[in-house]
């Protein structure tokens, strides 16, 4: 068994947008050196989610874990996530998918906001 | 001086979308006893920042931190939140107003979230 993992994002136009998410990347490849990391989005960021995942298929991974990089699991999350899934599934048949709860659920992440919201500036 | 502080979010369709802002909120209402937090949106989910403002104002608040709870600052961080609060300004010369650096580029959060990434599910 192969693992991968995905960052999924929603995308925007600004550019900058994809900075955290390299961020996070990076610190994730450190900490699992070996499991192959993809960024992929919903919109105008670059690469789609698709091709994230068609970049796993082409280096055998055989389960990819998406996560989402969302507040909270809204219509991106619930239903149009779902939907490149199953057209992911279809297209790479030997591929396990699995969905993490996203960021915005996981309590560390909101205690680490809420101390950036305290700090002095 | 008396401080008070926003969490600024973009706002979504799904109501759910506001459960982690209230969530940052309790923590830091949690570590600051006294300074209120309002929370206030971009589009669709209420209030909207405007709203926050003013019931930071209307608590005598005279210096507000507005927290953005973004990935990245982009157009509404960057555009769209110093229009508003251009807006406020003339509306309330009283106030001072600051903003912090978005969630995105916190490295405590990034942190986070790539121990997340990681985490077994």
């Amino acid at each position: 068994m192969s693992k991968g993992i995905i960052l999924f994002g929603h995308g925007a136009r600004n550019p900058e947008y994809i900075a955290p998410f390299r961020r996070i990347r990076a610190l994730v490849e450190e900490r699992q050196p070996g499991v192959p990391v993809e960024i992929g989005f919903l919109e105008l960021t670059q690469p789609p989610l698709e091709e994230s995942i068609a970049a796993l298929a082409a280096r055998g991974v055989t389960h990819v874990k998406v996560v989402p990089i969302f507040f909270a699991p809204g219509r991106h999350v619930l239903k149009d996530l779902p939907q490149l899934l199953g057209n992911a599934m279809d297209r790479f048949p030997g591929i396990e998918f699995e969905v993490a709860a996203c960021v915005g659920e996981v309590e560390a992440v909101i205690e680490a906001m809420a101390a950036h919201a305290v700090a002095p500036t």
